[in-house]
């Protein structure tokens, strides 16, 4: 049966719940799954809802909710859960998450088309297209940078992703870029954030003595590592362990918490509001 | 502020969500956290609802509540979160899942009145008086355990206790004694369940050689071991510990699991139904 | 540098680390790694040593090792690490284990060769294939099992491989098989044996209502799903996760879970005593 | 039966382990349990040995073995397993960690005696003489710091602790006080170190949104939180989780971490060198 996604923030008030809900029942939809979470401190509320048997299509449905939502001061996407969203990957030389993902997309973990892989090196050519999946090589040139963002920004204009998975992609986006596509760009950072911000995190964390590595899933934004987190994972080392063992154990981490953080970002559980995400889990 | 929980299950039907929302709104009702689930194989319901700045006092909340409910063929409870629960320890010579709720109770962790602790020994007497708290020594004699699970049973139905918990109570108890106070009586197993049903958990593990131990915190019922699960914790072995190695490393799971089934179960996070247990985390 | 690795168990007695190690400093010996320890129950020693820098090749420390090992009574392997390790992988209709091996296995991570990939099903051969590698499908007859399994054992008489791992093969091995390749054959069983030994685990899981869901790495022995366990992967589930959940969630433990098994095996750490292994983990 | 402990650091060189086993077994000793790394970029290598059925008394041992050590430039210790080590708690208004250190030590876990707990506040005075233990306050001045700290400077080198447990202790502790006493002070963070150095780790991890919060154990040195790490734990956190559940749910964290932290300090499993901490974990 067709399912509608509802996500929605607004600042918090009386009866909220209510409205939502008994709009929704209005038009005959049954709640299947119901996340809401308010923020006490900015008195802000939260919403995802699943939504079956409506009896309106998805357009009268949106152009029925506008005059609530906007009563509400809300921010929201009402969204066919069968429509494909696309995602563009991005990768470097490390093809771990790539692979992953790819895996994953082959086998039905995560519903979406992916209008193209991009790389600024050939290395993932082969193994790209063998999915049948199109490979933009767009290198970027350390003394002209601008020139390789901007063939990408035209691309993503172009296509409109949803999602745009950074998989061990090792180049610093500019600003612009991030601003642009803000909200937009999913990154997989190879360290528990904020512990090791930046280049060389494995070995940074080796030479701390750190009992425990791990990979922080993260949104994009201008200032580096830094954006709202969408999921964490760690796993244990011991003092054995070289700097080389910490790169190799490590790609578990990042491989999961990236994965779960796409899954929840293609299913429209990932709510940003300044630097944090709320994350309706499943 | 004060403020409600609403615990409920009832067969889903549409428009449910929206009733229960509108209907504390129109009591004046916020709602700052809810949980709602569907399980859709069984056509069924459950919500959480925590409300607060409600115009009418509890009584009254209820009544008006009773028709819906009634409609909604719901199970359900709406309580203060500021009433104090009841809760009854029963411990034997493993004193390190009461040291711990006591603790835990002590530095405002566990909100709730203790009226008395009961053990079949007398070997924490002391501790537990010095807490200030009632020690009820009931000994279970092997040849007629009946009695002792009367005189029990008589204080339950004296304290009407919300929660009994068995921090390492190791005795069987009847099966009418379950099914008198079903829903109310908490346990801790030394084992990840359904792994090592009944005594010596720790023991079989060791000789079957596996690599990862557990707690779990389930409702008791008439089948040992066989009751709805709470939640459960598990740790890393390795081929070094030794079966006293086990128990030890054991005592921690066991502590967490149980501390967070107890706080959960009193702050009505837990709806059973048939042996599964809907826990909406906190 | 060349190193070396010495694998050995024997009855326990004072002693016996500086036997091995004098015996391994007087051909110039330097242990990199050592791994030491005693069963206090049965009084027996496991050892692996990683030696580098040995004045001598191995044949000839393999014939100087023989007198010592025998007056110690003990089981034993020397071999050098560089030497390429043979791996068999058995596949029916899931695929998730197999891609992530050869995806490790093609980074890296895995230093083996594989002669051959067996299925029971010609689902995978593509995949197989294009990685270069040759894939036999070797149908098992419901009506007559023992002929699929003699062609098998065919192959693995002929190639002698060191491991062979059942990556979700959903065939129960006979026990003659078993015994003849006995300490070879590496399987991952889809929860946390000893639960749920056998077909479905997943749905029991679900239907137990645990709180936290597995995967077991373990050697096939001719009883189901009750030999040595190598390694074992937890997971955290919730209420709301459905059967099918609990089979896309319990994939990534699978493949970290085997993962493991597969490559301590593969590096000699791990030694099988009775139903247990002793795992020199790395 | 009597068990020795032989802690040992020093260059490596072939023939290292052979040396030191073939010492033990010329006294009668078995080796039941031993460690042994090697840091393979300095070149340093590290062993831990339980020595049982030793032929002569620690005296007689330690003056044969202080020539073998001198020629390797070896660091090392000979001790008992059985002599009590000497461990003071310090604390200050956060009691969880010491009510935890007590009970282990009460249980059994923790095997050490305790001259005194210290704290710069009153506040856990009857719960710490109710125990059967000195406490001892003592006031740290913000205007004069330095006078608190050779007070309890003094205690500790009349009473030669084995182990300084600043367990919640929040007071930083002057350079030289560190200096003198090097390897002796174990700290509980309460953050996933290095993330979070220095005051309000929860605070800071509610604000950046991490998903994980952690805790870490580590030894002082002169600069805040980053001396050697002995054990970290995390758990995971989500967006409905207020600073005040951080610091909750960190306890448990700080709890563990500590536990394990003190009892490998206690039973001689944790080698110091440079910043890092060689841990051979039990």
């Amino acid at each position: 049966m067709a399912i509608t996604h509802l996500k929605l923030s607004c600042p918090d008030r009386v009866g909220l719940l209510a409205a939502l809900s008994g709009f929704m029942a209005r038009f005959g939809g049954n709640l299947v799954e119901v996340h809401q979470f308010t923020d006490n401190l900015h008195r802000w509320f939260f919403t995802r809802m699943e939504i079956e048997s409506l009896q309106v299509d998805l357009e009268t449905l949106r152009a029925a909710f506008e005059p609530l939502a906007k009563e509400l001061g809300a921010e929201w996407t009402l969204r066919s859960a069968e429509a494909r969203r696309k995602m563009i990957v991005l990768v470097s030389k490390q093809g771990h998450c790539l692979a992953d993902l790819l895996w994953r997309w082959r086998s039905g973990e995560l519903a979406c088309d992916i209008p193209c892989v991009i790389s600024n090196h050939e290395d993932y050519r082969a193994f790209v297209e063998r999915e049948g999946l199109e490979f933009r090589h767009i290198p970027i040139d350390s003394k002209d940078k601008a020139a390789g963002f901007e063939q990408m920004a035209a691309i993503f204009r172009e296509q409109s992703p949803d999602l745009v998975v950074l998989a061990r992609y090792m180049q610093v986006l500019p600003a612009a870029f991030c601003a642009e596509f803000h909200g937009k760009i999913l990154n997989i950072h190879h360290s528990f954030l904020p512990s090791f911000v930046g280049a060389n995190p494995y070995q940074r964390a080796y030479e701390r003595g750190v009992k425990l590595i791990g990979a922080t899933c993260h949104y994009a934004t201008a200032e580096l590592d830094a954006g709202p987190i969408i999921d964490q994972e760690v796993t244990r080392i011991e003092h054995f362990h070289s700097p080389d063992d910490l790169v190799r154990i490590g790609r578990d981490c990042e491989r999961l918490a990236l994965a779960r953080g796409v899954r929840w970002s293609l299913s429209d559980r990932v709510l940003l509001y300044g630097n944090r995400a709320v994350v309706f889990r499943h």
